[in-house]
């Protein structure tokens, strides 16, 4: 089954204790795309600018992404800088330039309103709400960020009501709830909407909360943390795509998602850039899927 | 196969936003003993004052505690004040008063000189070598805390050198190693000693590093955590009675150890003090090690 996702593509630079890297491929609609193609098609929506290098659109091309959904604007592209602290765990934003993402209103064509399982990367609620006014697909999950659930908690809790998942970091949940426990939160966020909660713990794993109890993962032991950027989007897009790839959504499905989700979570954070993404191989998916079980088996 | 502990047995004072616990009885040595006791037999050394209430001594002893080696000093026993913040994975010690422990000097008896598992609680790295000094178990692990890798590190070292398994926080494996990167951190301890190597990550769980490789366990979800305090001895308890109950140190075994750590750890914090290691039984630990498997299972 197919997928479409609305998010950001953008220039990245960030500066992480091991290096830097200027005007890099980035944004979630990226991330995520390169992560789920590996499972199944996918369609992406989004907005770049004329200064977009052709590069990248080859690349998307090449990797088999469906592009008719993104739209070149007159101006720049959305740019993104950041800065990692030694503990990469830690980030400061240095620099959000919006650029042609200011008066994006996402468009979804032909393929791209047909797929049956639909990403809303972390853009504003309301944009959010514009793409599901255009389409009905069987399976929404969401990411959003800190800012919209303080500057637009209604229109976001008007689009959670719409969802099947959720996305989301620890201290979202913590900031969306009020909860410092993150499992009270969890179960909490399902009353909202959402009967799939999925939270995010970077280094710590992942925590899956569904209407039965919880699944519990831990992040793939890495060695060397090169650059997280974009992880998160990279670990839902292994957790669609295998939902998409599985054309299901039961427990058992769920749960291997989340770890096809960390697999190439963790792939990402071995170089700078969605780079690993793209000579990521199923071969090598597989193995690491592989590892995964013997990590948590007792 | 039996265990002795060494370290400490204290009255805590505990405020979480869930209340307050006057005078309660704690300390490493006392968690770690109520705990480990559900699995094998257990020698308790440490110190307490002569205004330690009998109630705990008559507790300890009804729990089949051995208590040869608990010496009883003229003065005040061992207290800690601490306060947890809304997010009970945050706390400040408010006070430590050493009292009769400034003076103490480890003497084991009999039957904690015999013991084929050891297990070195936080206290200073000295105090731990006069230990070593007495006994020749078959398996030594130990735990210790900041202060001791800030102000003793080199005697910290020494025992080290000494040791099968260390028992540490993430943040303490940053702070020996320098490393921001714990999975690096862990391996590096190895180096040092140890050749098993269990983080704990609180609300996060565990990793567990060995020579071969790692395992990674979450913690058991808990809506409502009261007072996590000892939850980390009490984990040291769970681990180590399970090794010593099966007196086997094999690789199947040590992961199993570490849920047993994380089960009876979990029971700890759903209550004020010690007193739910009390009202254990082996049945429910049984149940909550299965719940376990249900929730890392994909």
């Amino acid at each position: 089954m197919s997928i479409t996702v609305v998010g950001s593509v953008a220039l990245d630079t960030v500066e992480t204790p091991a290096g830097r890297n200027e005007e890099g491929l980035g944004g979630a609609a990226t991330y995520f795309s390169l992560a789920a193609v590996h499972y199944a098609p996918v369609n992406l929506v989004g907005v770049v600018g004329d200064d977009f290098p052709q590069e990248y659109v080859d690349l998307f091309e090449r990797q088999g992404i469906n592009l008719e959904g993104l739209e070149r604007a007159p101006g720049r592209t959305f740019r993104w800088t950041g800065r990692y602290h030694d503990d990469v765990n830690q980030r400061d934003t240095l620099e959000t330039q919006l650029n042609v993402f200011e008066d994006f209103h996402p468009k979804l064509p032909g393929a791209a309103r047909k797929a049956k399982y639909l990403f809303l990367g972390n853009i504003h609620p309301s944009l959010q709400l514009e793409v599901l006014e255009q389409v009905e697909p069987t399976f929404i999950a969401l990411d959003t960020m800190n800012l919209w659930i303080d500057i637009a908690q209604e229109e976001l809790k008007q689009v959670m009501a719409r969802l099947d998942a959720i996305i989301i970091n620890d201290s979202e949940v913590k900031q969306l709830t009020g909860r410092s426990n993150v499992v009270k939160g969890a179960r909490e966020i399902t009353a909202l909407g959402p009967r799939i909660v999925v939270v995010k713990k970077g280094e710590h794993g992942c925590l899956l909360c569904m209407e039965d109890g919880f699944f519990a993962a831990p992040a793939f032991p890495l060695d060397e943390v090169l650059d997280p950027t974009g992880a998160g989007d990279t670990f839902a897009g292994g957790f669609i795509g295998y939902l998409a790839q599985k054309d299901s959504v039961d427990k058992t499905t769920l749960r291997q998602a989340v770890i096809h989700g960390s697999v190439v979570a963790s792939f990402a954070c071995e170089d700078f850039g969605p780079g690993p993404l793209v000579t990521l191989t199923r071969k090598r998916i597989a193995e690491r899927y592989a590892r995964f079980k013997t990590l948590v088996k007792f």
